[in-house]
C-alpha cells in the first residue's frame, strides 16, 4: 500500500530547494503563472523561442506546457522542450487548456502526447473528457458538464497514456490508473477568477520539481493551492480581492494550516 | 422613436445567458480583458492562431478585435475570425487602439474595415478622428486633443462605414449615424490605469453578445463599466487600489445602483 | 566635479512633461511595465511589429528593450527600433533579462550591443557579469551569486561598451565607467514579486526620457522605485499586497519623501 502523501512536507521542500520551473504557456495568464511559482518559493522561467526551448530545460527541474493561446510554432517549441525534459529526466506537465474548443487544440494535444512523454496531463472535466475521446464540447476555457463516471474516464486515460491524469473541478481527481485520489478543497470563487486553472498546473509543476511521484506532487500541489483559495475566498469582496488574498495566503501558508484543512480521499 | 435602453436589464441578462466572448487582442491588457468579461458573468476566450481563429468563433456569441500590439500575421487571423463572425451573424467589435500612431496601424484598421463587417468601431478621441480621416497625431495609446465637433465626426464615420461608432472620453459618444447617445459616467482615475480603454471594448463586446442593437449594447456596456469606475475611484488611493475595486465593484453591481447612477443623454 | 543628482526634481519633471516611453519587451511583465510608466505620469507604448518598430520611435522620448521572452524575430524588431532611436537621438535602455541562461540570450544581447547604440545596459548581478564575460550561470531570471568586485566589473563593461551600466541587487550600481553611484534603497520583498527587475528598467527609461545624463536618470529612477518599494513593503502581507502598494505608493510619492529616504553614495 502507498504511504500517506506528505503535503506539508513537500510544501516546505520547495522553499528549501528553490527549483527552477520552466514554462511554455499562454499570454493571458503568463504573469499569474510566474507569480504563483515564485509565491511558492521557486523560480519561474517563461521562454518560448524554438531556439532556446531545449537549452532552458537544462537549468530547470520541471517543465509546464499550456496550450491556452497556442500556435503551431509554439507547439513545435513545446515539443523540443518536452523532448529535452524527457532526456534530462525532469517531469513534464501538460495543461490541455481549451481542448475540445477547436480541432487545432485537440490535434496539437494528441501530437504532444505522441511526440513526447507527458508525466502529468491536466485539464478541467470537459477538457479531459475530450482528450479521453468522449463526445463533449468545451465552452472556451470554462468547464462544461460531462456525463459518465469521470474518475473511470481519467483512470482509463491514465493507463492508456501511461501518465498521471489530473481533472480539476468541484472535486479534483488525481490518478495514474492504479491509485486514485479525490480532493475536496477549493472554493466556488476560483471559477470567477481568470487563470486559476493555469495557475493550478504551474503549482503542480512546482511540486513535481521536488517530488518524483507525480501523483503525490499533483495531490499536494492542488491541496495547497486550494486551501489558500479557501482562506482567501472567506474574506473576499469579489474576484480582485480574492486574487490578492490568494497570492498572499499561499505565501503565508504553513504546515499546520495545510494539515488542518486538507481534504484528500484515496479511493 | 427608439425605446429607452434597459441598461440594468442587459447587465442581468449577461449573468443569465453566460455567453462566450472571443478575443484577438493585445498582449498588454489580455489578462485584464479576460477578467473583465468573466467579472460580468460571461466566458472569455482569447485565441489568435490563424488555424483556429474561425473555428473558435463557432462557440462564441461575439468577437472583440484589438490592434494594440498588432502584427501583420495577427491582423490576418483577425480577418478570418471577423469573416467567420459575419457569416455566423454575431457582432464584431474593433478597438482601433493606437490608430494614428503609425502608418501600419492606420492601414490595418482600414483593411479590417474593408475586408469584414465591423459592427462596433471603438476608440478614444484621437483614434476615431484618425480613422475618420481627420488630421491628428496619436500620443501612443493615450488620447490627444482633437478639434472640431467630435459627435459630428463620429456620426459621419458611422454612416460612411455603416457601423456603430463609440468614442470614449470625458463624455462618451455612441452613434450609428442616426441616433446618438452621450454618456457622462466614468472618472478621471480611469486615465491613470493601463487597459481601461481595452476593457471598455471587451465590456461592449460582452453586452453585444446578449443584445442585437449595437447602440444599446455599447451604451449599456459603457454605463456599467463607468459606474463601477466611479464607485471604485471614490475609495481608491492610487491606480492599483482603483483597479482592484473596479473589478470587485463591477462584480457586485446591481440593477438599482445602475439605474441610480447612469447618465445617458439621447441627442 | 559632478553636481548632485536632483532625484525629486526629475520625478516631478516626468509629471510635467508626460513623455511617451516606447517598449519592445516580454510577455510576462508587459502589463506591469506599462502601468509603472503610467504611474509615474508618463505614457507607455508597447509595440513589437517589425513593420512599425521604427515609426513608433518617432512619437517617443525614450526606448526600453527587454529580452525576457525573446525570439529572433523580436530581436530584429528591437534592432530596427534601437537604430531609429539612435538616429533620433533618444536614449535606449536594454534589460538583459535572463542573460546567461541560454546561448541564444547571450548571443542576442551581444548582437544588440553591436548593431545599435545602447545608452543604458541594465541587469541583475549574474546577468551583467555574464555580459561582461564573467563565468556565471544564471538561474532563469533570478540572480545568482557572483564572485569578484561587481563595481569594478560594471565600470570596465561601461568603458568598453561606452554606455551606462546598471546592476540591480541589494545595493545597486550605476556607472558610466567614470563616475559610479551606489544606491541602498529597496527591500527584500522586491525579490518575491515577479517583474520588479523589468519594471526598474521601464522606470529608468522613463527618467531617461526627461534627463539627458544617463547616470542621473538611472540613479533617480532606481531611487524613486525603491523608495516606493520600501514604503509598500512595510505594510504588506505578501507579494500581492506589496504589488498593490508599490504602484499606489509610487503614484503618491512626493519630493519631500524622496529626499528624506534616498540613499545614494558617489564612490
Amino acid at each position: 500500500m502507498r504511504t500517506k502523501i506528505d503535503v506539508a512536507g513537500l510544501f516546505e521542500k520547495i522553499r528549501k530547494e528553490n527549483p527552477v520551473v520552466h514554462h511554455l504557456t499562454n499570454w493571458v495568464t503568463i504573469s499569474d503563472c510566474a507569480q504563483i511559482v515564485k509565491t511558492l518559493g521557486a523560480s519561474p522561467v517563461m521562454a518560448h523561442a524554438r531556439e532556446e526551448a531545449a537549452d532552458m530545460v537544462k537549468i530547470a527541474s520541471s517543465l509546464v506546457l499550456n496550450i491556452g493561446t497556442l500556435t503551431p510554432e509554439l507547439v513545435e517549441a513545446m515539443k523540443l522542450a518536452a523532448q529535452s525534459a524527457n532526456a534530462k529526466g525532469i517531469p513534464v506537465v501538460l495543461d490541455v487548456c481549451g481542448a475540445g474548443a477547436t480541432p487545432l487544440r485537440d490535434q496539437k494535444c494528441l501530437e504532444l502526447l505522441r511526440e513526447a512523454r507527458i508525466d502529468i496531463l491536466k485539464g478541467n472535466t470537459s477538457e479531459i473528457a475530450r482528450i479521453a475521446g468522449e463526445n463533449v464540447r468545451t465552452r472556451g476555457v470554462d468547464a462544461a458538464a460531462v456525463g459518465g463516471d469521470l474518475a473511470a474516464i481519467a483512470q482509463t486515460l491514465a493507463r492508456s497514456r501511461k501518465c498521471t491524469v489530473v481533472v480539476t473541478g468541484r472535486e479534483d481527481i488525481v490518478t495514474d490508473g492504479g491509485v486514485t485520489y479525490l480532493i475536496k478543497n477549493g472554493h466556488e470563487m476560483m471559477t470567477r477568477l481568470v487563470g486559476t486553472g493555469c495557475m493550478a498546473a504551474s503549482v503542480i509543476g512546482t511540486f513535481a520539481a521536488v517530488e518524483k511521484d507525480p501523483v503525490a506532487a499533483a495531490v499536494a500541489g492542488l491541496v495547497c493551492f486550494e486551501v489558500a483559495a479557501e482562506l482567501a475566498a472567506e474574506r473576499s469582496k469579489g474576484p480582485a480581492t480574492f486574487k490578492e488574498k490568494l497570492f498572499d495566503d499561499l505565501y503565508n501558508l504553513d504546515a499546520k494550516t495545510i494539515e488542518r484543512l486538507q481534504k484528500i480521499r484515496n479511493v
